[in-house]
């Protein structure tokens, strides 16, 4: 795994501590794993963080030792203790470096961390003698995630590139007879020819009726002349995430097919001119829609048009449809997401077409290449 | 996904509601989704569980409609709330269900609850005008899924059967030269090719001095003559893991190496003879340890002895040193689990061989096919 460069995860930690200052918090229990990969660069599967204005703690046991010693050696700010595996003594160091703050009020991250790890928190605390405050907070490392740094969108550019290629691999001619998830296989493979570490996700492949069940994975059907195929797919690069959906018919599609198809590229192709900086990301959502809408499709959209991407396949903005008085916020330069109408009719089938998208001061641009919106399906 | 006949479901829910007469709770919540699975077939990305004496009530959203209504048709005891999406009405309609048993001790999973919902759990609870206490649970339905029921040791025996089958596409002589991410992805397209459903985790393959890692995954080294290779790999099947390790030479073995692989072969079989019902898991994992000293390299085996398998790759029991004052108790029939012993050494590589085992009354089974001992890698 390629991490980002030191300078990149000091900015990082920068960025935390001046939100930390702004909340009012002297220090905050990082538990998630990408919240703690993207502060640290440390991947590993078992951890903790305690971030403070003046740097941070990563705890991981001896399994990640050379890693844990790497990054102390290497990023400014960042201190590692290596501790025994599954011996508690993680929380105990964790427990230590808080109460060594002396502090008032220290952040835990309330989606995170489940109640057993609260109260285990709490009463070492309360048995170190630490009379702090422990605040949940919610989405402090996230809102800063979802604003990319220029590695990143390095690392999203090169990841999006190569997931193009992979679509390169799916041939709408040679599809009959195939099942589902012999073709999920063959994506898989080649994903990893291509340089992903693993796919994001477990691909789908929904081909005739099942293309109409937004939740199919990929199962025995076998793909059959005049299907529609759903093939949604994503990889992984040195920790980052793309996606990208493909709908193709197998031989030459009908009429209704046809029309389906240019009905979701071109509210595709709307919410891509809308993804402006500034725009309410619930307006980008809603080009989309107001394009199925005039194709007489808008019932026929029943899922957000899109996610945030970066160490996780889902995290923020989240694209979706307006709710009374709750918004998202609007685009900001350097976010990552994806834009996927999708029309479904039960029983007959669906089409999603799915690419990911930077948000930049100079307009959105492509970061997987786009379906041409002369070609149906 | 082939989900559990009506009868096995049936019979755990059955269990699950003369443990909550046990612990003397109204009802239980259950948030962890292996745990959802296991009461209900139920395999949804989103949901919640609330268990009484008298029945399960699921909840999901109508992207699972089809599959909830189906539950509902086939499983005594089972009813449904089809909720819209992320829109909070699941966890309204659960605080409604709870609400209308009156009841006065509701158990949450605490180590899987998050402290976010467990306020908002609490809160909706409380404006309902439910005065409930919530108790902290830990591993109620854990416990239950520890022993398999005969449909669940069916599949983990197909599983096993093709896991062993998968392991035969390496193939020791012909991998010089390839990459350790291009036979992890041979080895995943052959767990495809076997019916498995995905993956059960993220293929090792750690070749050389890589072998001493027990954290490395997959990268871009090249296998070359004379290396140690140390390959896990895993599938899913219906939702159940099975899991396996075979270590390898590239070409002729030398002497240590053949000594390594030999030592860890003969704990696996000293490990496999203690597993019988009744024995405590840390004597198991002691008999392998025991062989491993004999061998003079007792320091060399740093990690536990095994783990449970089903819904979830790694789960209860865990087969490991004997820590003071704490035992995960006695094997017993039915119990589905791996015996994984390692060896290794910084800077030189390392051997790990795992296989798949069913304790029963009439002594342990294995599930994979166990290495030869005679074979030396």
């Amino acid at each position: 795994m390629t991490s980002a460069p030191a300078e990149y995860l000091e900015g990082r930690r920068l960025s935390l501590s001046r939100t930390l200052k702004a909340q009012g918090l002297d220090a905050l229990v990082v538990s998630s794993r990408p919240n703690i990969a993207y502060l640290t660069g440390f991947f590993g599967s078992a951890g903790m963080l305690l971030a403070t204005a003046d740097g941070l703690l990563l705890l991981s046991d001896s399994r990640y030792g050379e890693a844990l010693h790497d990054i102390a050696r290497r990023v400014p700010g960042v201190a590692v203790v290596v501790t025994a595996p599954g011996s508690g003594s993680a929380e105990e160091s964790l427990v230590e470096g808080v109460a060594a703050l002396a502090p008032s009020r220290v952040g835990f991250e309330s989606a995170n961390l489940t109640v057993r790890q609260h109260v285990d928190l709490a009463d070492r605390l309360a048995a170190a003698g630490c009379g702090a405050a422990l605040v949940p907070t919610e989405g402090v490392v996230e809102t800063l995630r979802a604003v990319k740094d220029a590695w990143e969108v390095h690392k999203l550019r090169e990841a999006g590139r190569r997931l193009s290629d992979v679509a390169k691999c799916i041939i709408p001619n040679a599809l009959a007879g195939l099942a589902e998830r012999d073709l999920a296989a063959r994506i898989e493979w080649e994903l990893r020819q291509k340089g992903f570490d693993k796919p994001a996700f477990d691909t789908i492949v929904a081909s005739g009726p099942n293309a109409a069940l937004p939740h199919h994975r990929a199962g025995a059907r076998r793909l059959a002349d005049g299907d529609l195929v759903v093939i949604d797919f994503g990889g992984m690069l040195d920790g980052y995430a793309v996606d990208m959906t493909r709908t193709v018919t197998v031989g030459a599609p009908d009429a209704r097919q046809r029309a389906c198809w240019l009905a979701v590229a071109s509210a595709q192709r709307a919410a891509f001119a809308a993804a402006r900086v500034g725009m309410d990301v619930e307006d980008v959502d809603a080009a989309a829609r107001d394009a199925l809408a005039a194709a007489g499709m808008a019932e026929a959209f029943g899922h957000g048009l899109g996610h945030g991407l970066g160490l996780e396949v889902h995290e923020r903005p989240r694209l979706s449809r307006r709710r009374p008085g709750a918004s998202e916020g609007p685009l900001a330069a350097g976010m990552v997401f994806t834009l996927e109408p999708g029309v479904y009719f039960p029983g007959w089938g669906g089409v999603r077409i799915e690419d990911d998208v930077l948000a930049t001061d100079a307009g959105p641009e492509w970061l997987t290449e786009p379906v041409a919106e002369v070609r149906a399906t």
